[in-house]
């Protein structure tokens, strides 16, 4: 186990400057995160499938690329990890649910396609909340093995962390992106609803595929690399912005969003977040808060209940493709799965409409507050990882095993673009902040995340970097 | 094979009057059914698949149910055949497919398991073209055997138009509701946009599903019956309306619309539009073309390209999942569907981006006019079905095997709500008519149907109903 203190991220794009040079090579790379993967997988438990042999040969393709001087794009050769609620040609797809055992469609996701269209080394899967839900995988935290890496990417976000690989497509609807990858350190990228095309996984209408990445650099080329060839979501524009990272954006004025979070964080975590939004006022940012602007105080309003809003929502999308796997396979879910499908079955549709309208009301209050700000900054969790062991026996099953999503649920609904930073170190666990934009504003948000992490010192207590 | 001047459409209400005073039964319904089908069935090849004896059960459960008083809806024992695009846990799958041949999910669709939860009594599985595109399976006109059904809902329009079932479910991303309903002598209704939900059926994002039936009655139950109870897409309000049908509403003003189509009409037809059309003078309803009006005009302009809009659109919505099956099984698809494949592999994410542009521009067009009339009214296809025999092995293929979808894209493009009303007759063969409203205005264009269907006489000639 490393700890954080020690941490230092697996990137990829400063290892693709030597692959021209011939100091190293795709196939290098690979091996050394293979062996990586060998010495931390036992005990982070991050993979459902390893596909060794196609990564070597893709990886041996690429390095005759580079070596011709014509890789297919900067992440040619990379190796990535695909969180297994997306479908691999190459390897099976199982949901993290009993009743997907044995799924093997031999077909590609649409951005997992991209990405070997960009010439990219598809690794592996990695461990998935049951069907994206809460009930937790094997998983531990690669800082910690006694806690969760959240959930439900939370495969991606271990593998990220115990620099398995240098990158992990996750997925989000409620919180699955932005959470695990503050738990284990990760940067990573929410998009704008529709920002990737998510190929045939489309059950909710508030999903999107996003990276996790151990640096701000490796995390957007493989977004816009994936967003060039595939595109987003049906009826949506995709990911737009540069072909390279970001230049870094220094914002005049930030909005501090409380949600519904913030009773609930703990005292460390709140004494980091103040040194972070000091170090802010010190390089000359403004802050506005909810009693600095009405239109502030009506969007913390209308994201105030945001875990109902979501939970209404996706209970409603998810109940008939899970009422179709229960009925075909009795034992094929889990209790905490059931248990959710029953409360979603309890619904009406003028409950989900209900749901929508609350959604769009809180849309409409954070495009109100556009012209106040350059971006919201608020925590990416509440606090560093929680400590899971199982659920125990004879007791009721724990709420959430795989961390609250109280401080995602609001960027969800909002269909805005956040990026997370791994700012914080709590009690020597990650902690991240996340930068949350208007919708379309992914490239920008990027921006802003590169200058917080190019000019903020780590909070509370500075880290080695 | 019934003439179409001898048709004589098969109903669903007018019968279930009969199960409660105990001279009629679902299942004595469905036996009659049966043999229509079993008289029909070798010449019209609506069928992939009929589950007889769960039909017959799920028809004693709905006799029982009638005769206790106690029926789970007013289409309780209903007989109706589902497109097989549709997920059904008792048949298989099979989407018109060389590649999907054999699959069996055994899990309903959202609106299958909604069909089932109001009693209906799912019977049967209807052929689509491939995979809802352009390649026409096996079907034939009920009215005449040498010409198409249409497409690609082609076995729910020809079930429906042969008497086999009262009501069978359709899907529409172009123009297969309402082109083989037009075709067919059916009723249709290709609902606003996300008015039913799809549930896995989410790869377009323009594909709506929507009942083909014998009366307006039957088309408006079924339709809101489902709604009730699964809602609509991810996102969306879902079709909304009254418990029954709507009352019959008279127009004040309607928009002729003309479309890219026009022009391509048959004499014959154009002549049985213009008296639908004389008729409507006639009867004190105003009539406002593009000379009329710069609005309707900027409408007819923004729809002009509809067909390359939608091909455009779908094209790239479709190509990952299709690519994905191509690679799983190299004969899986035709060779229409692979040509289609390779224009849509061609494209980039900026011509799909351009594709949404003309669709939103036309949306906005549209809803600039919706103040100008009650709703618009043009031709649901460009004449009788036409001939079809298959491809000439040595030629090259067809282009619109199954019927043009000119007089359709616009409504797809607009998310509009389309009901199609079998008003004209011409050479023989049914002719459709449609209304068209702004979104979320299904119930009102029902209302509207239900108007012209009981005011105007068929035309040209009048025949008997």
């Amino acid at each position: 186990m490393t700890t954080y203190a020690d941490y230092k991220p697996l990137t990829f794009h400063d290892a693709a400057h030597h692959f021209t040079d011939g100091n190293d090579n795709p196939r290098a790379y690979l091996e050394r995160c293979l062996e990586t993967i060998a010495a931390r997988e036992p005990v982070v438990k991050a993979f459902t499938a390893l596909n060794e042999s196609g990564a070597r040969a893709a990886a041996d393709a690429s390095a005759a690329r580079w070596k011709a001087g014509k890789p297919l794009s900067p992440i040619d050769g990379m190796p990535v990890a695909i969180k297994d609620l997306l479908e691999t040609k190459d390897m099976p797809t199982e949901m993290g649910c009993a009743a997907m055992k044995g799924n093997f469609p031999k077909r590609d996701n649409a951005a997992v396609w991209a990405l070997r269209q960009a010439g990219a080394v598809i690794l592996a899967k990695t461990v998935t909340a049951e069907l994206g839900g809460s009930h937790p995988g094997a998983t531990t935290n690669p800082f910690d093995k006694a806690r969760t890496p959240g959930g439900s990417s939370s495969g991606s976000a271990a593998a990220v962390g115990a620099n398995m690989v240098p990158v992990a497509i996750g997925t989000q609807v409620g919180g699955s992106i932005i959470r695990p990858a503050a738990y284990c350190g990760n940067f990573a990228l929410k998009p704008t609803q529709g920002g990737i095309n998510r190929g045939e996984r489309l059950a909710t209408s508030m999903s999107t595929h996003g990276p996790h990445a151990g640096c701000l650099l490796d995390m957007w080329q493989t977004a816009i690399e994936m967003a060039k060839r595939c595109g987003g979501d049906r009826g949506a524009l995709g990911l737009m912005g540069p072909d390279t990272l970001p230049a870094a954006i220094k914002p005049n004025r930030l909005i501090v969003l409380e949600t519904e979070g913030w009773p609930d964080v703990d005292a460390a975590t709140k004494a980091g977040f103040s040194q972070v939004l000091r170090q802010l006022e010190a390089a000359g940012v403004s802050l506005i808060r909810r009693a600095d602007h009405s239109f502030v105080e009506a969007l913390e309003r209308a994201v105030a209940n945001g875990r109902a809003v979501c939970g209404t929502i996706t209970g409603w999308e998810n109940r008939w493709y899970q009422r179709g796997m229960l009925d075909a396979a009795p034992d094929g879910l889990s209790a905490r799965a059931k248990a959710a499908l029953a409360k979603a079955e309890a619904m009406t549709v003028d409950d989900y409409r209900a749901g929508l309208f609350a959604r769009q009301q809180a849309q409409l209050a954070h495009a109100a507050v556009a012209s106040l700000a350059d971006a919201a900054i608020t925590l990416s969790c509440l606090g560093p990882a929680p400590l899971w062991s199982g659920d125990v026996p004879g007791q009721p099953l724990a709420p959430r095993p795989t961390g609250d999503f109280v401080f995602n649920a609001p960027s969800s609904m909002l269909f805005a673009p956040v990026v997370t930073v791994p700012l914080m170190s709590v009690g020597g666990m990650p902690v991240g902040v996340q930068l949350i934009g208007q919708q379309h504003e992914d490239a920008r948000m990027t921006g802003l995340a590169r200058w917080v992490s190019e000019n903020l010192a780590p909070a509370p207590a500075p880290r080695r970097r």
